[in-house]
């Protein structure tokens, strides 16, 4: 390779591509390039000077994926540009790799361009051998100083580029600690350092050649990207395989050369709260793994103006510099060696939600951002957190079972095992948490008792899920390590066996279950909160609506913001204490007459919801669905039925009869797809009735309020699950029927629309847009038609086996599949306004509370979102983010 | 009205709407506007010549269409427009309507675009009154047949313009036949008749105008096109209500004038066998209506030829010009007055299969018609007849319950409840009849064992109908009045009572289920029918491939000329006998080594039946789809299983601990919408063991039939319900690494592609097929997801009712939906080609079978089409209609 005109040859076809660029060329823009920490460093170099990042270069992602696709093989080029890039670094500090004298040291970093703290390999102390250790113990006169950093290069260099295992390490240490009677491995001294070398030594064939020694470094970290850890940490944060990392090679500055020295992390602002003032840990004498390692107790940021006055002043400078350049809060690494400052890294702070807000509201009263700037640098999705008691982050626990975070927020409370023990419990003031395989309709009264729901199957779209995300009840959903026996009343987890009454904690925010009593954290709606929703409404252009079936819903999603209601699940209405029976009683009817005689008792209950739910809506629009789940949900399990049954037979008993017609409706209702059956529209169709009183029942309600009060909401009556036109045709012609007749006027006082949410309805929604006034998709079940999946029976099941697989990055139920669903929705909105120009579009599927699938619909010309109460606030500010980004 | 100025302003905006035609000016293009009657009487006009057909005119479609949107009005300038008809006639004829002399009489007949015999009403002998019908009687000297014509013509006019109930009528006729002591009508001399006349007159306000008879004639005929008999009619036979009917006015003339007259009904071949000898029959001295009404005996048409030769011999040349000119075989009604022969009517014959095919080929021989006219005279899903035994058409029988046609063909046997049943009556050869609720895959040996499958529930894509029709079973399925009570071993109907052994017999082609021992009449393959098909292949472009699981099934299928298998579902085989137990054993391995151990025991039985398959397909194509139902199909019911586990532990039974593992895995297998489940690839994707062993099994059978033979199929191995490339990606590497590791080569001895069944697929066509060599498109499961329809549930329950409510005109699971479903397809084979120029594209649901649908799938650029082996000849027929008619 010394022959410049072989190695020309053998690395032509690849003589083009650069590989290695130094910090002084590189920029932030190119972090898909350098890695974040590359491009970091780089861009530090430039705002800060040279002076103040020690020098180095980067060995460039494509380097690793060309490593990586020839099966671990340095693409050519490569290593020739190594050596110019360190002849370059060695020019500039004065210094040699493997210098006998004054030896040039370096660190090896991994960095991608997204940051996977711990899980990629670092080497640190490069270029030392036997002849410049001695070198550097000359020139730093420090020879333990000196032997300790070799006696560390080779175990970190054994351990993470040869794979030796970390405890043969220790052992040595703890043997020769023994032998010497020391503690503590400040204590060795240069001896027993020099012997703990070379028993490392001989665990490996270590290569003293520096050359030879940053060669191999720098595969190591190569190779460190399929690594298990790194493997798993990408697919539990969605990072893709083939991005391949970065490999930094900078000049080792030590912050362990004394009492001026020392190493630590410095936020430009508080990470916890956002509050103005910097933030940090550092240690005196000290490399930066000491800081993180937290073996030794670090010191507040404050304290460094006490000890090293000057770097202190710098540092304090330095980020508000940086938090000026990156128009962010900034996470720094900075070391002192000798009084002098070296800042090793920064990087966008990572913060809770409080933080986010308290930071992009200071950050525009300081000018530092504009609105807009200020509102992108919040993670919306975080925002949850503000609206939700939490576990207290600072106290440890020990987690029982781990389930789907299925519904923000943390609960505690005594098990209980149905929904009727949920509802006396609360009667009598005690938290209880309502804990069951899975949850049905009839559950429902017991989401209302309970402070947290807790299931061991179904995911974030099971029932439990989206009516506790309806509630704002916390819930964590297949946590498919429980074994709940009913029967028996008991919960086994491994060998723990629970019982009712037993406490439990959930938080719904992670999917954590622990006995421990976690202190819970309250949330504090800040006025700063108030001031970035402010904001977020000038900036937006979706509306933002509520998915609320009971007046405290809307009253509650109204104080979040809510411009009205876009889904109102009339069903959930049928389910309230004295109302699951009278509906039970309408399905059982004989005939059409008795149906009707028992519809008519259920109406002024339906109008009594109704005038809650307008009274709280008054001037806002209110969508509401008729009825749409099939109706054997409002009917016991055919298996508890049969028990019943044969219960009653053999004691003789006198409800025989009327439990044996129970069985016959029940076993004649059931269905082999229920989600493809006999619901939605269909049902209008075949019980026109049933529809006819949920009119009726809207319009009494809507003259009653718009009399009481002198003002109504803008009703919109909405038709579910619509296949052809014809469908909605008649339906419409139901519901205008029905509401003229009391004098209301259609187009004025309401209209009428339909859910979209079957593929067929996508593909002809120019037809169905000529008998509607607006369409809402409903993504939930148009995600569940278009893939197949229905959501019950996928979603714990394999959704993680298909992200684990890397068939999809998450569940198309947590953000819309926009190559599939997504294009369904874009075919229905564009079909619907070709037919329709002014057709209102809307979305109430769970995806309405998805920042990324709100960021879609921004871009797909939907006028409104709905979501549940608690996601409103989410929801304002993805859409002033979608505005702001389009 | 006289004064023609204010009839001018009246009428004026329509002045310029011609609603009246005379026969001479209209033609057989005319059907649209002047009904299949008014057009063919005008052609016919047109060919055979003015003196051949009684002269008339029609009131158009237009007319009516008008009549019925004006609610019940006639449209202004229609009154006017008749009378001038009504002039032109009377000038033609030389006679008047209402002449006291020697009156013109004509019929007023409604005419539809489609026929709809007997459905309409029809009016005779109008303009008699008590002036003109002295004139008749002068002018034929004939004052009995005056009479009659009149006393019937206040009878009919009663009848069908008024309203009035026939049997008051009927009474009178019986009471003047007692009071003068005579039996027959023909008894009844001029005097009675008077004496009736009379009577009936009384009945209600008779017109005596002939102009206000007419006038009402013509409105009662628009008006029984919104009559109950019509509206259902067309509601069975598919016609759009909006089509209105014609009405015909054309001169009477008599069959019943004496000796020298009479009426018949003619078909220019016969009607039954095809036979090129005219067939038909008459009456001498009778009108058309006796002929029809079976009141007398009919004679032979050949036997005309000795009572009235000229008219024979005339009406001979007329068939043959008619059948010339239609370029079809025709149907014809006459009446031969004193000696001369009248044409009232001629369209095509509806003819059964065999007439069908006979004709087709003898009107190629005759050069009537070209191989592609004949081809397009026959209807091809009628074809169905030739292949499978039916009920003696001229056996009368009653009906006991009325079910879906699921699976044509007829059966006669015993009543049976199980499959088990079923397998031992066959082995002692008795027939039998499968009667269940439903049908399960447990159920299937018993479709062996059976002559043919009856259920209560469920509909033409039920898992019943399914299964038999791939086998070729005949079943009804869905006779919902049948009350199936499995364990008390009985079938109610009503108040009859079926219990085991008591013989029944259904009809799979018309749904009919009856107690009367009907003659069944079996099939004839004839060489007309071979020849048929043979033009059949030269005129197609659609390959014609089978759905076929069994050596048997694929045999009789090549028979049938399949062109190969495009769908071989794996999963049969592990439903056969001996296999259903190892499956269960592979489904409750414990883990993923026991898995395997069972799969290969398995492995050896599959490679069996590959081996019997690939021998039956020698030089053919076979797409083999891997397993793709839900795992629990291949286990018991949740419920039997929870009885077992009850029953054990009361008896404290061995098998208990067994029984409680069955039943956690069959509950934890349990799906709410097992459609939208678990099943398809992601089977293979969660198992990857059980789709290798497969693969081996294909590799290994098709390795082996090719070593003995020397010659094996194409082998196109399939992956089933893929909505993301990386799914296909995943399982084609499986298959590419499972079979080239004995030797195959990829491409070379076998392609791997995918079922496009589900709506995402069908938008992502091109991403996916970068991993396919060819894509199959599953139209039911398409159906299923692109329309939310469960066709379990939907076809019995709400699809009946959907037609009934004229929402869609028949069931998608019939005939594809195209602008849903049948868009979806068309999106996926447009980015499937674009992405891969030479991508195979294929259509294996059951709409493969369809003429209509593959009349759609021809213009879809599909290459070819999968149908069950008795459904093949009817696609090969279709697919070259498609190609002619395109």
């Amino acid at each position: 390779m010394s022959d410049p005109s072989v190695a020309a040859a053998s690395s032509a076809p690849d003589a083009a591509v650069k590989y290695v660029y130094d910090f002084a060329e590189g920029s932030r823009d190119m972090s898909e390039l350098l890695g974040g920490k590359g491009a970091n460093v780089a861009e530090m170099t430039r705002v800060l000077g040279a002076e103040r990042v020690p020098a180095g270069f980067t060995i460039t992602t494509e380097a690793c994926v060309a490593y990586m696709a020839a099966g671990g093989e340095e693409p050519p080029g490569l290593s020739e540009q190594v050596a110019d890039a360190l002849d370059r670094l060695e020019e500039h500090t004065g210094k040699r790799l493997g210098d006998a004298e004054d030896p040039l040291l370096v660190s090896v970093r991994s960095g991608a361009r997204e940051s996977m703290p711990g899980m990629l390999d670092t080497v640190l102390n490069l270029g030392l051998n036997d002849e410049s250790v001695e070198g550097l113990a000359a020139v730093t006169e420090n020879p333990r100083f000196a032997w300790d950093s070799y006696r560390r290069f080779v175990q970190m260099f054994g351990n993470v580029v040869r794979g030796v295992a970390g405890e043969r390490f220790e052992e040595q240490i703890a043997r020769v600690k023994r032998e010497r009677g020391v503690r503590l491995d400040t204590e060795l001294d240069v001896d027993a350092l020099r012997e703990l070398t070379r028993a490392f030594r001989s665990f490996y064939d270590f290569p003293q050649d520096p050359q030879e020694q940053l060669r191999q470094a720098i595969d190591a970290v190569f190779d460190s990207w399929t690594g298990e850890r790194a493997v798993s940490y990408r697919r539990i944060n969605r990072i893709p395989d083939d991005w391949g990392t970065a490999v930094n090679v900078q000049q080792m500055v030590f912050g362990n050369k004394g009492d001026t020295s020392g190493s630590g992390v410095a936020f430009s602002r508080d990470e916890v709260t956002g509050a103005p003032e910097p933030s940090g840990d550092f240690l005196a004498n000290a490399q930066g793994e000491d800081v993180v390692s937290g073996v030794r107790n670090t010191r507040d940021i404050t304290e460094l103006a006490d000890v090293m006055p000057d770097a202190h002043k710098q540092l304090m400078e330095i980020l508000r510099t940086l938090e000026r350049h990156y128009k962010d809060m900034q996470d720094t690494e900075f070391t002192v060696e000798e009084g002098r400052l070296y800042m090793l890294q920064t990087r966008d702070a990572k913060r809770p939600a409080q933080a986010a807000v308290r930071f992009a509201v200071d950050a525009v009263k300081e000018e530092l951002l504009t609105r807009e700037e200020a509102l992108m640098t919040i993670d919306a999705d975080r925002l949850d957190a503000l609206l939700h008691p939490t576990f207290d982050p600072s106290f440890e626990y020990d987690v029982l079972a781990q389930g789907v975070a299925a519904s923000p927020g943390a609960a505690k409370g005594e098990i209980v095992f149905t929904a009727a023990e949920a509802v006396e419990a609360a009667a009598h003031k005690r938290a209880v948490i309502l804990v069951r395989p899975f949850t049905e309709a009839d559950d429902v009264a017991g989401f209302h008792a309970a402070r947290g729901i807790l299931t061991s199957e179904g995911g974030k779209a099971s029932h439990a899920a989206l009516v506790a995300r309806g509630m704002g009840r916390p819930c964590v959903s297949g946590a498919s390590t429980l074994e709940i026996d009913l029967g028996a009343e008991q919960v086994k987890v491994g060998d723990v066996v629970l019982g009712r009454g037993d406490r439990i904690a959930i938080d719904g925010s992670t999917g954590a279950v622990t006995l421990d009593d976690v202190p819970l954290v309250q949330p504090r709606v800040s006025g700063e909160f108030e001031t970035v929703l402010g904001w977020a409404d000038g900036l937006r252009r979706l509306g933002v609506r509520t998915n609320a079936d009971t007046p405290d819903d809307a009253i509650r999603a109204r104080e979040f913001g809510a411009e009205g209601i876009g889904l109102c699940r009339t069903e959930h209405m049928f389910l309230a204490e004295g109302r699951a029976e009278k509906m039970r009683a309408v399905i059982l009817a004989a005939d059409e007459d008795e149906r009707r005689e028992r519809l008519a008792e259920l109406r002024p209950l339906q109008q009594d919801d109704f005038e809650g739910l307008f009274d709280a809506m008054r001037g806002l629009p209110v969508t509401i669905r008729l009825l749409d789940p099939p109706l054997h949900e409002f009917l016991p399990a055919r298996l508890d039925v049969q028990h019943e049954v044969e219960r009653a037979r053999s004691e003789q008993s006198d409800d025989l009869e009327e439990l044996e017609t129970l069985l016959e409706r029940v076993s004649a209702l059931e269905e082999t797809n229920p989600m493809l059956g006999t619901r939605g529209c269909r049902l209008g169709i075949l019980y026109p009735e049933i529809y006819e009183m949920q009119v009726e029942a809207i319009a009494l309600a809507f003259a009653a309020v718009r009399e009481r009060s002198g003002e109504a909401p803008d009703l919109e009556i909405m038709i579910p699950l619509v296949d052809y036109e014809k469908e909605l045709e008649l339906m419409r012609e139901l519901v205008v029927r029905t509401m003229t007749e009391p004098g209301l006027a259609e187009g004025k006082d309401f209209t009428v629309g339909t859910m979209i949410e079957l593929p067929r309805a996508c593909l002809q929604a120019d037809r169905i847009a000529e008998f509607a006034d607006f369409f809402s998709f409903g993504t939930n079940d148009l995600t569940q038609t278009a893939l197949g999946f229905s959501r019950d029976d996928v979603e714990g099941k394999f959704i993680p086996i298909y992200i684990e697989r890397k068939i999809v990055d998450r569940s198309p139920f947590d953000t819309i599949d926009a190559p599939g669903v997504g294009q369904l929705v874009r075919m229905g909105a564009w079909l619907g306004r070709k037919a329709k120009l002014d057709l209102q579009l809307g979305v109430c599927g769970e995806h309405g509370g998805d920042p990324t699938s709100i960021d879609f619909f921004h871009n797909s010309g939907i006028d409104y979102v709905s979501c549940s109460p608690f996601r409103v606030p989410i929801a304002r500010v993805a859409a002033a983010q979608a505005a702001v980004r389009a």
